[in-house]
């Protein structure tokens, strides 16, 4: 399952060849930076709602819905300014292995 | 490498028996939610500003740091809610397989 | 014109009593804190974009607009709460006179 | 008590001369624009988690604190790149006069 984060890496790099009008992603490499980082921020204040909701409902549905969000739309930014998201994984590694 | 993610989910979980001056995520825990996600602001704030930095410099590493960084406090505020990130990684999968 | 945010929050405070299908606020009202915070969350995003921009470009309307935009929107959030903005301009007052 | 809006605008232009050693804004400027915005965001956060808070407790000193913090920096954001915080102002009263 772990694989998932390349599958998502693999697709966001075909989009870069697709219409805007046929895909959502090739939408947002289209309008730029600025409306990719507008998402990150939207779905980062998602993610603390949500988890703010969670802690008193118990309820996690939506946290994990917002969390992924987040994590997509940060490999769109990766994507789009052609970042490899490993190196974020080897960044990571590098500070807790 | 993409095995990282389980193994600080596993460094998380064993932080929360940890005394909150030995470890800097036990004192995340024990300042509580409010603190845990006012870090998920503000490294969602710099990834966006080190993302715009990165657009013009052409230089990544100051944003795969921040990406890192946001990544990291999102699961921490999942280990604290007790929401396993592999919940995340299967929302991912749903979606984009 | 510093009277704008006195006459801005008598307006919101009318809103209360206003079918949430005539008024942008009445509908913000009835959707909940979450969707209100949301706002403030996103309009913080653009105010540090359009900051960015304006710092490369020297052109400031855009950002004049963000940050009109996220000042009534944390306005909205005290009408909201039923907290008086000018609770906020009296620690203002407090902190720097 | 409006003036409060224009005293600090006064001030923070004040700071633009001052040894950035003596005085929080001119340590701000100084360290420039990234700075100033991961503020921004910092405080925004802020304000979403006082008025969740807020919403809860009844208690509203908190959120009164977060919302004058985050206009503060706002302001000085403006300053930093030389827009009058007045044009603000106006922009809010061509919208709701």
């Amino acid at each position: 399952m772990n694989d998932i984060l390349q599958i998502i890496s693999n697709t966001l790099e075909q989009r870069k060849a697709v219409d805007s009008e046929k895909s959502y992603v090739a939408s947002l490499y289209q309008k730029g930076l600025n409306k990719i980082l507008e998402k990150v921020g939207e779905e980062a204040t998602e993610v603390i709602l949500a988890a703010r909701d969670a802690e008193v409902s118990g309820e996690k549905n939506e946290l994990v819905h917002e969390v992924a969000d987040l994590w997509f739309h940060t490999m769109v930014t990766l994507s789009y300014l052609n970042v490899d998201f490993n190196d974020v994984l080897a960044e990571l590694a590098k500070r807790h292995k």
